[in-house]
């Protein structure tokens, strides 16, 4: 089974591969057969070029992703993480500063890679803090 | 379905419960057919017997839950919070202060209950902070 610090490491390229804009970098955490399903509660994104296409357009925003706590293990084969995406959004004709409190379980597979992604965040985790 | 309001409401009530040593007030939280793996990669405790039995035992401990950021919901009927426990724990023949860092992810059913918990943490996520 993969380790409790081979996830985490996993988590923590996740989110640099992220902030350097590198949508390949994270493609490539994944296993071909991954299913993504940001937001939870929506259709799951299923495949390599499905989780391509997600984060293509995730990325082209601008979002930064700052970790909120410490990445965290399990007695299994997850791991989850606590994390604030930074990003402009539209309000009216200019754009607002904004962030979006997160919070992504990643199971892995025995080649460490992510197997399946599950961010949970709803309207109500999404706050407008000023002009951009 | 319920409301994302609903659902953090619930998941705060179970911190302050579990703050002010109330396990009733938190076995209440759970519909009585809920499942509990804590942690993740564990046989769950399954129905108000199970749960009970459970959190008698963690909350003896003394521990306190600290949230280490706002609770997140989803789209869904799933919301999760990501927390610290803060407790004492055995160091040789002394006891030392010591912090858990966990992530929660609760289901709930329509009546508002948890149906299920799953609680991320592993042994690397268990830090001892110095001298109770």
């Amino acid at each position: 089974m993969i380790s409790q610090q081979q996830m985490k490491q996993a988590m923590q390229a996740y989110i640099d591969a992220f902030n350097r804009v590198d949508p390949d970098a994270i493609v490539a955490l994944y296993a071909q057969d991954a299913s993504v399903e940001d937001p939870v509660g929506t259709t799951p994104k299923v495949g390599s070029k499905a989780i391509a296409d997600f984060y293509a357009y995730a990325i082209k925003s601008g979002a930064k992703l700052k970790l909120a706590a410490p990445i965290r293990g399990s007695h299994g084969n997850s791991a989850a993480m606590a994390f604030d995406v930074e990003l402009n959004m539209p309000q009216g004709d200019k754009l607002a500063r904004a962030v979006i409190r997160v919070i992504d379980v990643m199971t892995f597979d025995e080649a460490g890679k992510f197997s399946s992604m599950r961010a949970f965040w709803g309207s109500s985790d999404m706050e407008v803090l000023g002009p951009a």
